[in-house]
């Protein structure tokens, strides 16, 4: 029973066959592989822009940090979310990628406002040359804490973004999640929001280590090549980034597992709901922040369930008798797991 | 017939066994598998070091960047060969990942010797504050043009390290080709001579995507820690990682690939040789740089053979008629192809 | 009537005077100048400290950023106050100098607590290798909304960075300025409470561009020599920077102008106090933000006063009536100019 | 009898009294004073450029790092001298300010050939993403050797950059040393020849401490502003650096101190030659690198003489006998110590 992260369960099967089919004889290095050329057409024709720049990379930091660096010159500052992977789980990745930049932290929850967007950007550069200059929007869907912007949601943001002419990336670590979850089109959640750039996950819904960065204008393209080089973030043996990517999205496998990830969550969640835990934040993809109470935490360890206990729980709740644990769903932790869990509280 | 590279070959399929068995259930990320452990055991077994600090990367590039890093200050200069791998093909990734070092090149071939890097150190920190400092050396092994350092000449260049109190880096990428070249321990190739952090390849060996990091002293371990997971080279799904480098090592198909790869180009330099070639540098281990008619090009180009053209050929040949070419032998070419491949000339 | 900064006034004559004797013949550049001696033998007797490591730079945010980057790692993050001169008004030369270390704000007012401190650094450091690191805590005194720490605060902030062994930094852009308004001595406001590092102002003081950096423990002397040369911030006519910092420590005139500068100022506040204005800080040293009725404020443009006016005025103020300045009073400003300028109010 | 640099010499008093003429009142920070309007279209009158972007810092390193940062991505390499200041003296300025660019050298002495320019630019980008980019060539005008480039030589130079769409950097710590060897004009030396940014030093010449930055392209103008605050070069009290090089500028200051310093400098270069003294490098300018006996120096340093010794002596000498040294002359020096430092060999 491990709802520690969704990256510690294991490589969908089809994506695991596609490697084996890759390792056949000699392929092209770094990009020049047959495979690229299918991920390629198969994100654009996906994301409806036949024109974007894709590229892989093999971790979520890498693929945020290229594409925020690509965006953001060193002197200015990136809006995102005080809960923002970017600001608290990537050591300093985006400052070091970018030069230098600064992360402003637009107050608030887990998911910023438009208000609070352009409040935020409203005190940035009031000072000349002294201040840090205006940078990226970094919105991330799904949220660090289980909630999903909607498509309205993501377009308000954008509009602010766009108002003072700043580029918008998405971190899309769970984009998958954040899709099936709106049952919405990828262009809508995107570009045609006016989303520049995304950060594409596929490591933590059922690939090894693959992440793909889509810039939707190519004009900076060659620069994220020189940039992600640079990073030491260029594979050499591409081809086997290229054949996760390439199972991930045969046959929309993408989309089956992170179905099933969210689906095993809801279970997860209405089961817990029934057993009176209480919520932090609204699961709405393949994530739970809940609190329940101490004793069921004492049995849940002892049959060997593995997962984070949160810092803080609801307020009104008696602390010596409600923790809160974060709880992640991947694509293989399926109902039954589930229920065993359930059972245990 | 690929000889462009050691990339371009596949992963042997025992460590394609191993991944698709670390591929059962959940795992802990970031390092915590249990493969790791066993990585971490069989490495410093190897190197006869019980104490190193051991870690891996995806990329030859990340671990040569991210040792040297730690290893150098930002305002001190590394000293390595004009041809490295660290100064012609990282696209300045040490640069990055130092924040700001200097390279400086000791003259002569792919080869450093001890008197021209003693020459070279001396030339450096001699205006005080004003010009860099002294940094790290950096060695290859194998060269980049595909000749070895004995044990005595890497001995030689860390005494002269050493003379200036300066750390000494090994880039491995090729590592095992180098070792079984020379036929020698790996502690007295690195540690015992004096080496104080390598770069320990499998990529180009037989892997899909890994490099170890070794610190035969674990004093800046947690450094490098930081250092990676900064440089987004911290992979969630680290098991897949540790599988790779855990098939790589178990029962010395690590050396066996190393040897099938050297004796492959062995044949195939020897009949080189009786084709009448010319040599640019001594193929020492699973590289040729060598001269042949322009004609016998153009059969090989015809019948599909991949490799590079090298710039110059050899004094005395006449540029029409001869043009240089690097042919590279990864562990899985074999005779036959090397035997089609000379057939052509 | 010139209140907008403290920079905008004349260099003191007496330094004046220091400059045209140090311009006779010729003098060793790079701070091997004479004068530095006499500098260097002055702040150490001033601050008992007479192994104090004392350099010489022309710019506050170089004294800031270099003071910082050397006590600060990439992947740490400093703690400060949301108005430090170091995040609002450096373009993010900290980030820059220290090669990508975050700012993390510490939630308040101008005045960081030591309890707010310690939340925000108890927040830190909770994800292992992920989050940031917790890095240097830099205090700012005089404050940039003109309040000042008294030396009990000092202490209590030292004590709480001391507990997770974090060294700090003191910007003293106006140091001189908060020493006269608490009346202590320099050590007591530094060392002996526990801060490790000092940018020690000139500039805004009475001199035309000069800063000292002091480390107490001068184990990391060569380390800030480095990183000041690499800066380009090392002077060659070195003796200009000397002889500035020289005059303004002789004869204690750094004090005097301090007084002169916080006493003008109190005069303003107590006119202010008695035309009715209302304070959005306590001004206690040479800088002051009040509301004024906006008639006030057209007769002070028209008879040519030069401030900034300020975001913001007091709670309950009738925004079209009241509007918030900043008032900064410099040595040369006098008691003269305040009563013109109070009585255009 | 200081020749070692011509930066320990003093401030010409019409520098000074400039100086002291600013020192009235009050003035607005940060380049907003009324003497940068000046000296603004003082150089552009000077340089025949009506549009160029003139910017103000302290030191000559921070001005050809901030130049040349403006001008080169981080993934480039520049393109100098072997002895450039840039690469020899600046303890790795330029590759920190510009993200870790590296520095190319071009083979050869103290002043590039086209050709060899040309064979180094060649070398570079022929490895695609994997080598550094082609970037800026940055020529050092009086080279760091005490020579000249003529017109014509720096015109060859650009047209080998424009070549391959490179842009040029002229280093002229001493630029008006080298105009009055050439007697040429500013526009002629510098854009009308193909140079892109000049390092326009005032510092080495009788100022106190100030270089100029000029872009004849004003298009990155603000992207140089904010690299100069981030890089905390921007002065406050901006109006001290205005004055001295309106002081600098006026009635042709600069041009009259240089020649003095250049004739200067061949009075001397004569008198050595009588003495039988033999040179490493033409001296065309303000310096000499001199071999003379022993004996000489011994005497010479008995007298108080001050130059730095020189590597190397010329081949064919007796090293026993004959000891180099870097003699520079700034414009105080005068023909009464030249002759009395030749009346000592």
């Amino acid at each position: 029973m491990y709802l520690a992260s969704d990256n510690t369960g294991p490589v969908h099967p089809r994506i695991m066959d596609v490697l084996a089919e890759a390792n056949e004889g000699f392929a092209m290095p770094y990009g020049a592989d047959p495979l690229m050329e299918e991920v390629r057409n198969r994100i654009r024709g996906i994301f409806e822009a036949p024109e974007a720049a894709v590229y892989l990379v093999a971790t979520g930091t890498a693929a945020n940090s290229l594409a925020l660096a690509t965006l953001t010159q060193p002197w200015q500052t990136v809006f995102c979310s005080p809960v923002a992977h970017i600001h608290e789980d990537e050591c300093n990745a985006p400052e070091f990628f970018s030069g230098g930049a600064k992360l402003t932290l637009v107050p608030g929850g887990d998911r910023m406002t438009p208000e609070a967007l352009e409040r935020t950007i409203l005190k940035e550069e009031t000072r000349g040359v002294h201040g840090p200059q205006r940078g990226a929007v970094s919105i991330t869907n799904v949220t660090e804490r289980g909630s999903v912007y909607s498509v309205a949601e993501i377009e308000a943001l954008c509009a602010v973004a766009k108002r003072y002419r700043l580029p918008v990336h998405l971190d899309g670590a769970r984009f998958a999640n954040a899709l099936v979850a709106q049952n919405c089109a990828p262009a809508a959640m995107t570009w045609k929001a006016g989303v520049d750039a995304v950060s594409f996950g596929g490591t933590k819904n059922g690939c090894m280590g693959v992440e793909a960065v889509i810039f939707f204008d190519p004009a900076r393209a060659w620069e994220f090549e020189l940039r992600r080089k640079r990073g030491a973030h260029l594979f050499s043996k591409h081809r086997f980034l290229s054949a996760q990517m390439a199972g991930y999205l045969r046959e929309d496998l993408w989309l089956d597992m992170a179905r099933a990830a969210n689906d095993t969550c809801a279970r997860l969640a209405e089961g817990l709901r029934g057993k009176g835990a209480r919520f932090l934040h609204d699961p709405q993809a393949n994530m739970i922040f809940a609190a329940f109470p101490r004793a069921a935490h004492r049995s849940l360890h002892e049959a060997g369930a593995k997962y984070y206990i949160w810092e803080g729980s609801l307020e009104g709740d008696d602390p010596d008798e409600m923790i809160a644990a974060r709880l992640v769903c991947d694509w293989s932790l399926g109902a039954e797991r589930v229920d065993r869990f359930l059972s245990l509280i």
